[in-house]
């Protein structure tokens, strides 16, 4: 994007962003989570891979990307010291209220790039849902998640992949190699099924039978997965986190790309 | 279960209750929704579906069933007459309050029955978790939902299963059929793809690939699908509406028998 | 009425609803609770006299009716196991979610019928009378309850009647007899003046003199009240049922009747 | 009560409050309303009840009363200048924080002394239930209200009384008489019957017969009682008020005694 | 004012305050606390320092008030008994619904007197600021408290002023002189340096130097002020009370002068 | 710190702050706000403050920082594109959520950075205080803000500040060069003493008389300021930015190192 200083909303001025505003209407903004990723994940790895993600499909694609939000919704993980969770109903909170803002003053196609696989959903799709329903009818809001969005690309890794997982250790290892614990890195694996019950979905990047879920808490995780870590991830590499993370922002330039040609009744409101 | 009169809590008295609570301590929530279903089903359908799912389980496996929820969280319907949605924070505070009660006097395993096909797990998972972290660590608390549960069974259907469709209908078709108008089933469906991107997740029962979600609201719906059904139904029929129930039955037959006998971490608080 | 192939808003699908619309506007919705009533009445007893008033009323003048909601505000129950009570803030906004999606589509009378006595009101008419000034001037919303519409037939009992009284057990008795563990009734009832103050309300369907409200809570009412019942329902028949069932029946139809050919200020909005 | 210098408790300081403690643990707190009254009524005529009521019996019996609250649950007076309304969950709220703050040194027996007749009640009920069950089971909690008080005397009226009728209009007469626009007393009734059904409880401190509530709002009350008196107040007058005053001042302090040496279960939570 | 019977809005009917509208559009909120303010104050300090400044500058510039707010934001007097202390949300809740009513018939321009120095800040100004953001643009919200209105006069008092410190209790001392135990006034102050830093806020009338805050609760503050005195209170007296207040009033009156004349951009909505 | 490869705790393990909790316990939390500052300042600054100065003096005092929170309260920014602002509400929310999760594992002394000068105050005090009182008593809780802690050095400013200042401009420009745009500094201010009264607080980090508040919002704001800039920023300059940053950061060290040594009362819970 020649026509900007930065991808980066904050770096921006308000008059810049008035200008963009006069011929694009597409932003995204990066939901990540602070929780413990194991002894060789760093605490931000989920903030980083949306922002990550984010950054690099707004390079390509030419659109701008709001500052990210750190906190996300990871009760499970707060026995392990560094972990900063928001309550469901607070996430949801910040959600609209982000949205509604950018919404304001003329953004109409609103992409949440969640990097906290699966977790941030309910109070994220809560947030998008009940907006678009109740109060912004002429906005389109999107919602991205690299569990979904990476179908394609997840046979690369050759374990299952949980929290802590090969794919999401490689994905930051790639693009911040400094901050993960490479010599921490583990081929334990947490068998989930004696604990979670056979109908565990057990591979959160993979397939999966008839599924019923369990909660855990915190201090059953603790309990049953003490260094953090409930996946092998000894087979991450940064060269599959660089196929990973271009097969994600590959498909959410296409994406935005069919966003910006879009004529469909959504957001029409 | 020879000795309870009624599977149905609300038939008993608190007597029986508590001589149940002697020996067992599993209990059922169902949940559905009141929301169209195209102009062949009921708008209770996913109330039935989760009451007949939950009914015949309990009598199969001998635990005690609460009284349904009527009422689920279904914006995207609320154009068509009939429906009634509770906004997604008032579901959350029903099933909370429901699940705080029945633990407050020794139920210790509590499986909500989701008949709602996916719409109403945001809302169910912002509960479920939430009290087991924060309120509840000595309950171990389920989530059931067709869209998961009968993942093994799907392959019995010959059309895109979306809203109003085929393995949905035929499943009311069995249990109640009275309330299917089976001269308004429709071998049309919605093409998604046009409205909600090539990454819309087309087949809740089936396979998809890279999915991104876009949220549409009741307006939009009504546009796009103005008998309110997305899916062909035409091949719809009672009896595989039997074979799909029969099958979650046993599944969740299954998953109560192994609760039963759990000895493991979660909810011993 | 002829046109429609239920009374109960479940079992029809919306275009049902949508033909209704076209020349009716009015619909009951059902509340009760799910609250222990001693040894001889079922969890239910509230909700199935909501659900038989409405439905028979319904019957009689025509009218649609809601899936029930069986919860209730019941918090001084819930020391008996299979007491399932909303915080009052829950059923205040299951009722007002439920009223606004019927408003949202034509319906301009709604009636909440509340089988709970009295104890539900508090949130009820919260719900209703903020409803009605803040968000719907233009639907009329009114609220029935047998403590105040079976005034003129309460003679016809003969004992003191508070909770799992004479008239609410006869009147499940008369309509679910299975229902009504009649080896149960008691004759015994509790003298509330020392516990609760001379100035205590002793009958719930009778005359009462001056009186000042002390509350409960469920562990003080487990212990002055051990078996659930407050009151003599030795005198309970289904006789006597079907007389204040009939009565109250009557009642609602006539005050139907009274509503569809309303033209009063009310709901003009 | 020679000991206190004054029975209001913002006139004394906390060491005051603090010898009071060391031998009693009774309090009211007077919850009044700031809404029209009609042409002869003051704004805060609910207020100077709840204040009047409360000080002279706390004088009798010597208690310590709370400084009032003016504002109270009055929706359907705002189209009239001067109303100042809560929210019903703004009202349930100030009740919680100011018994919770009494409760927490000492308070073990707390009246809430309701002015505003009946209106009040749905938030003062969910406040004071819901605190004795969920947070405070070992404080005693009343309400107090002239419209179940003040059945025994209600005899004393000519006129029906509902809205700024002869008696609440007289109770203010008596005690505050410059605050009463006796040129402006009507003789004017406003015929609830065609507005609000043959089913209206018609006369607030009278016998009533078949009750159900029709909701209006306060576009609606303007409309049918423009000058926002509802009650012939012609025959009201300061010696009524004297009666009707005296009556219910009685009654409380026979409460307060009674409450004073109980030893019920209520409250030993 | 001539015109009117009180400057009390609560003693007047619902006409005089239409009357008043007529020609004015100014109303002043009066906003204190019960809490502790030593062995000299009584705990109604706050709330007669706001009702005061309140009424003499309304009989001075002619304008309405409205009936007081007891109770603040005080949860750090909360361990002295007779505090009585709203949540903040609470307190936000109360002042928007109470300017939102005032808003409706016709005040355009009105002025939340805060008496209590400081604390309750945060809650008037949540309110404040998103009613006009939000929902008032058309009206003009002040806020006033002494601790920021009284900076040209603090010079008069002879020690550092923090709770119940010299300036408040000469105040009261001045208005209402039976209400100050001049018996109990103390020499003593509390050196909070040591307690909250060298950077504590710790003259509230006064200078400050760079400031950083830490919030005590009241445990701690029983702890370190156990007769709940921060303040040589000995140099208090009524003359300077009189000073202080006539400060104010005098300075309330000019805004209230300049805000009679106003023609700027504010409120104009 | 030799000890911690960062001082940010989102490039950490949680293993590295289970090390740095073994024998420290003090963390800082940024917060800002993403807000239109005039046409030469990033929409980021105020989290750019709150990033810098807990960065620069974490680095200095050895302790660590959570993620920055980069939304803050900024309702009358709205109607500039690009302003992103929380309702007070979910501010409270977050700084609730993270202060909590930050004591579960050990955190006992928090400081809160706020870089959004003031205007964060209410929300920030509301839950710090909050917090402190009712659910963490053991957790010593600060909130710093430069508007209080460069009082000392506010006096090398030639221009009167307020919102896009000369001070705040340096501040950034000494710390991120590239984000300002010296090119559109200005020499303009908005005399605010006609729009918000003579007792406006001008200064933001200057002297001010005695002050009333008048709330404006984003509307107003547009027409008083239509470039976003309230102050003369002509003098601005990353030399006057250094001074004012290395003061504050000394001033947070000072602070830092007396909470490390402290053994006073607050917090000790």
């Amino acid at each position: 994007m020649a026509r900007l200083r930065s991808i980066w909303l904050q770096e921006l001025t308000w008059e810049d962003v008035a200008d963009y505003l006069r011929t694009d209407d597409i932003v995204m903004f990066p939901v990540g989570s602070t929780e413990q990723h194991g002894p060789a994940g760093p605490l931000g790895l989920d903030s980083y891979a949306a922002i990550a993600l984010a950054e690099d499909a707004a390079e390509k694609a030419g659109v701008l990307v709001t500052p990210p939000l750190w906190f996300g919704d990871s009760p499970h993980h707060l026995d392990f010291p560094g972990t900063i969770s928001l309550r469901t109903e607070t996430l949801v909170a910040v959600a609209k209220d982000v949205i509604r803002c950018l919404a304001r003053k003329g953004f109409k196609k609103i992409i949440t790039v969640n990097g906290h696989k699966g977790t941030n959903i309910a109070a994220l799709t809560t947030a998008c849902r009940s907006l678009h329903q109740y109060e912004l009818p002429a906005v389109l809001i999107a919602l991205v998640d690299p569990m979904y969005l990476a179908k394609g690309i997840a046979h690369i890794k050759e374990a299952v992949e949980h929290h802590a997982g090969e794919l999401e250790i490689s994905h930051v290892w790639h693009k911040y190699p400094h901050l993960i614990r490479s010599d921490k890195l583990t081929s334990e694996h947490v068998g989930l099924e004696p604990i979670l019950s056979p109908f565990v979905h057990r591979d959160l990047l993979g397939k999966s039978g008839d599924t019923i879920e369990i909660f855990w808490n915190s201090a059953e995780q603790k309990g049953f997965a003490p260094d953090g870590s409930f996946s092998n991830s000894s087979k991450a590499s940064p060269e599959k986190g660089q196929k990973y993370h271009e097969y994600m922002v590959e498909k959410l330039v296409e994406f935005i790309d069919w966003l910006r040609k879009y004529e469909g009744p959504i957001g029409r409101g």
